[in-house]
């Protein structure tokens, strides 16, 4: 089967480009992977991990011969990466992303790219809460979904191409609107992780650190079962990516911050007026839709 | 190695009283384990399971010659529940329970009970979303800590017997103040039981289901990673039992929503005003205090 890509030049080799990388070489999907990045010790992780073939640090050298570029990088970082490749990129090569807000991401490609270098949108919907070269894997992105956002803009065949290598990795590729795509994640994903954020640091207020580590003061996290372990697993996220993702999905986070938060209001009035029968209804409720999830999950 | 009970009486053969008479049993803690509880399709699983050697309906009967009662019920249960076997109870028979909210508990054991009935109320602080004798496993509390709230008049030698169950089925023993408990779990565990909740409905709320199953309404739990299926797995639990927290920790509970708000507020601000910084900053030390989590868990 002939490559589906000659040169894939991969922009940030961390958690998701890596694994992309290691993937589509396993799958014989590319031909060559080209690491580019920030610091050299994630490059080298990545070269003896093999996640990709050769790394540069010179954008001309890394665009040279490229046709397909991954933009692995966090959100608001998408146009600035692009912009350096963009003098020596050939005509043809195609430019896609990873990133988990899509609206934003497509203006800027669209707003920067040139009509001979076709862009599409991709979320990968994957991802652990570590970071870098060194937590990639080859499995990672195996039945899960990837969703793309193209528009009237995007070319056919660039689409084609870049659904072929999702699925080529084991995804299930869907398209979706950028703006239908950003309200969906803000509550599924964005919403979470900020959830999970305020939780560490609502502990942190109620129960502050002791000044002197010998001190007699409790630490609650002795006490943290697998509840508040799993719940706050993704607290331990990139500071950087979810800056990124709040910053550029901020209306729809918003929104779902609000429906969130008028959902805890609600048992909060039932918890103050101890009101058992609305606490067990809204109990009952979220336990059916979780139950739901339980049974799509185990569908896929 | 005698046995430390003769006859134990497990009211409430669920995930976690079904889990101790099985563990206590395959550790030859206990001679006998007797059941007792509402439903009889749920005794009898745990009869087939080797959970209890016995069950019956007839508190008199479950109360004679038992040595030890497990209250393994809703929190607000666990006075009703035990006043049934008061008149069968043989002077120094012990008097436990296994609930998560634990200051109101001890308040109605310790003015139900009389002298002769020695009780300690303890939490073993282990659990699944899943409820029943059919999701009891012998080794749900291997490693993980049991919290026992003795008061002035505890037993000394009933607390050490309860100690010694609790440590012999593998737990990690620690006593500690009812109050300071419940102030605790509020934070690590009902709280993040409500969130999980509330996010559920709050995702109900953005996106009510399809009148018509076939519309064209995207459905988001299609598009949840696993961050929102770790965030809201204990969203699956049982309704009785987290009503009865929630009214049982009320205070407690109200306060650690409070700080949680405040934090999540906090990054709700950073959002509106794209306050990057901010947003690092709050990402950051939630990011610090989960690693520190995952550290403490990985020394156990």
């Amino acid at each position: 089967m002939p490559f589906l890509f000659h040169r894939l030049l991969i922009v940030g080799v961390g958690l998701i480009g890596g694994s992309l990388g290691l993937a589509a070489k396993a799958r014989g999907l590319v031909e060559q992977v080209v690491g580019f990045g920030r610091t050299e010790a994630n490059l080298k992780i990545a070269l003896d991990r093999g996640l990709i073939d050769t790394y540069t640090f010179d954008p001309a050298e890394a665009a040279q011969g490229t046709d397909c570029v991954l933009l692995a990088v966090p959100v608001q970082a998408t146009g600035p990466a692009v912009q350096q490749f963009l003098p020596s990129l050939s005509p043809g090569c195609i430019v896609t992303d990873a990133g988990s807000v899509k609206a934003p991401v497509v203006a800027t490609l669209e707003s920067l790219l040139p009509d001979s270098l076709p862009c599409v949108a991709a979320h990968p919907i994957a991802g652990t809460e570590h970071a870098g070269a060194g937590a990639a894997f080859e499995t990672l992105f195996e039945g899960r979904l990837c969703v793309l956002t193209p528009t009237d803009k995007t070319h056919a065949e660039a689409l084609a191409r870049v659904r072929a290598l999702w699925e080529g990795v084991g995804m299930r590729v869907e398209e979706m609107d950028p703006e239908v795509h950003d309200r969906i994640l803000a509550q599924v994903s964005h919403l979470p992780h900020l959830i999970a954020f305020s939780v560490m640091n609502g502990l942190l207020q109620s129960f502050p650190h002791p000044v002197q580590p010998q001190s007699e003061q409790v630490d609650p996290l002795v006490y943290a079962g697998s509840a508040f372990a799993d719940l706050t697993r993704v607290a331990a996220s990139p500071v950087e990516m979810w800056r990124d993702i709040c910053l550029g999905n901020r209306e729809a986070l918003l929104s779902a911050i609000a429906s969130f938060e008028a959902a805890l209001t609600q048992m909060k009035v039932a918890v103050t007026e101890g009101d058992g029968q609305a606490l067990s209804a809204d109990i009952e409720r979220a336990r059916q839709e979780r139950q739901r999830l339980t049974r799509l999950r185990e569908k896929e």
